[in-house]
């Protein structure tokens, strides 16, 4: 185990459940996609016991800690002072990282206060992670245990954590084994019957470890491989990807690893077709994922939130007598949007969204999580109603992944998920 | 220490960053929210050693112990295996578990496998938590701890959190203290300018803890006060909270822990205005957002995606002229495509963005995160640029943040935060 290393995350809000763990997160996915193996994550309160504990757990368990969080200015950081007494260093007075601060400082026209001279304080034996930047964080030698400390601000830990830390650790591990992971997206399917469909797969698959993780409204599973000889493990995995992707055929959406938009994009700009959306109940959230990938203006026209029933007649002509026969959330409005967007914008593939993300505004025969999509190209004009489970937010994130997979499917020439 | 629990979660999803960690989260919040307090989490992989390392330990220093994860009918769900070993309890064959299985299994079509027999084993002296519906956990007490079992799936675990373990364990430990917490949050202003700015009034917030958080983009400040005399309790939060605000004036976008949707939507229903979006580089952000809120349909119109040149031009009456002369990205493109979405839609209020957020597309005068802004309501029409650091998600989610903003502060009376 002496190979492995740790995290541990400080701050209240982390224990009370304020915030979302998201440094120890980004700090485990680098340093697994490293080869570097993890063992353990804790977070604990600004308390100086819980973070003392901590500390000498992970030195006596692993070779390498990263600590983040209590290195600020506030009074409630006090990681400094802990890890001087847990690690046995006193507290010394770094007067490159006073002076640091104090041109930091004044740059900002504000004064210095105690609080300030506190962040140069380090455990004795430290080193500046980044002498140069506006960023602090300190690393210490305590026995054959390398501690990183690092603030909590997630950006500031990211940079560290590509620029320094990682760079440093692997010169110091040249030699770990490979492990190469693979990621299999799945849409539409869920992880038990995944699980029985792959069942027989098993004989095919000695020494690939898979997982099956829930990845709401995805399911993703996992194939790793550790072997020195990066040829070979990379065959195997690709050989177990491809049996997977045999048997899920296209629930699969990816298999290396990409988000649903970056998949329909890339499918967009191969097939060189620009997209409008006409979004109801999704309020804007497929145009946002769409415009996550970089270079999606390229096949993104752009669209209208038609939210109210006006805007779906103004800014894209649905007949006023269609929203009052079948109503706003139906088959017809769905095509009907879909093909006015497209008219409107000139795009080559019009995709409409429309339904009830709830709380309210369900029915018996249209309950909340009812939802159409609509999909109109060349002669081509489809429609399907979907029923999801959930609250508001889910409703939405399920209905623009639907959207997402409309698009895959279409372009691939699969027939879509089956509806109501 | 020993009216304190903890929190395990495990998977190697987690130890590798694959996952962010939301089941820790959720429990840690609710747990704190009803006054029982979390020392610590835990996150350790599908590992014999590691997992069985963390039960110990945990039940040597608290008196609650939630566990997440590893329940499933997948052969890396090991957890009652490890269970049952660590707390040295032999696994026994839970007869109503298994009828539970079955019945779920034949509902779905599905067959029965010894992996969803393996299920029905659980470590002797387990009682499930809901042996009624279809999620399935368990507790079992190990001397005077108690331990909870929960799947990994965030929903179920949410579900028996809310519904079973937290009524249990705050019928078990009635006498708690009385911790209230408030959040006031903050937009356009560093933590620690906040931190300068507040350090005068420590006098005035005896026996309250305060905590700074920065939460991309906003920044959070927690309040919290243990006493058993809630009237007190309350009366001193608000006293200490109507100080900062008082300091921090319309930085602070809500004392009562709101989104700042739900604070831009209050404050449109409050004065019976509509709006409609005209989003360029945050392509649907700003509508997903205010639509997150339940409700929304009776303040948001809708508007348009104006992602491409030709969009702002054809449906929202941008004059190509203008786009020439200042081009997409300036004070005068933003505002008349404020001006032209609320003409399209009849909205009463008119909010666009239009911007660059990379990593392609800026240049010397106007580089990646140059962002304009622009308001029309009545007579009053607005524009301001701002530059916002970070990569591309980063910038649209501050462009998003500054538009919601902007309706608060313009509907408040409150000048817009500076800009470039």
């Amino acid at each position: 185990l002496k190979m492995y290393g740790e995290i541990i995350t400080i701050g209240d809000e982390l224990t009370s459940g304020r915030t979302v763990d998201l440094n120890s997160w980004y700090a485990a996915g680098r340093l697994t996609a490293s080869g570097l193996g993890v063992i353990r994550v804790t977070s604990v309160g600004d308390d100086d016991q819980m973070v003392s504990k901590a500390l000498k757990r992970a030195s006596a368990s692993s070779r390498f800690v990263i600590v983040t969080g209590g290195l600020g200015p506030t009074e409630d950081d006090m990681t400094c002072e802990i890890a001087a007494h847990a690690l046995n260093r006193p507290l010394r007075l770094d007067t490159q990282m006073l002076k640091k601060i104090q041109e930091y400082v004044a740059l900002r026209g504000m004064e210095m206060t105690p609080f300030f001279e506190k962040m140069a304080y380090m455990p004795e034996g430290s080193r500046m992670l980044n002498p140069e930047g506006e960023t602090c964080g300190f690393s210490v030698q305590a026995e054959d245990v390398r501690f990183y400390f690092l603030p909590g601000v997630p950006e500031q830990t990211r940079h560290l954590m590509d620029t320094v830390v990682l760079p440093e650790l692997l010169r110091l591990y040249e030699r770990l084994p490979v492990v190469e992971q693979r990621v299999i997206k799945v849409y539409g399917i869920d992880e038990i019957r995944i699980a029985q469909r792959l069942r027989h797969i098993k004989p095919k698959t000695e020494g690939v470890i898979l997982g099956f993780y829930p990845n709401f409204p995805e399911t993703h599973i996992t194939l790793s491989l550790k072997g020195s000889g990066e040829e070979v493990v990379t065959a195997r995995l690709d050989a177990v990807a491809g049996e997977i992707k045999k048997i899920l055929g296209a629930y699969v959406f990816s298999t290396q690893g990409e988000t649903m938009e970056a998949v329909a994009g890339r499918l967009l700009l191969e097939k060189g077709v620009t997209v409008a959306l006409a979004e109801s109940c999704t309020g804007g959230l497929i145009g946002h994922r769409l415009t996550n990938v970089p270079g999606s203006s390229r096949y993104v026209e752009g669209g209208v939130i038609a939210y109210s029933n006006h805007l779906k007649t103004a800014l894209i002509d649905v007949n006023e007598e269609t929203l009052k026969q079948h109503g706003a959330v139906s088959a017809e409005t769905a095509q009907e949007m879909a093909k006015g967007v497209r008219g409107r914008t000139g795009s080559h593939l019009g995709l409409a969204v429309t339904g009830i993300a709830g709380p309210e505004g369900g029915s018996k025969e249209k309950p909340v999580g009812t939802v159409y999509l609509g999909l109109s190209q060349g002669d081509g004009l489809y429609s399907k109603g979907y029923r999801f489970r959930g609250n508001r937010e889910q409703v939405k994130q399920n209905s623009a992944a639907m959207a997402l997979d409309w698009i895959r499917r279409h372009l691939n020439g699969d027939p879509f998920l089956p509806g109501i």
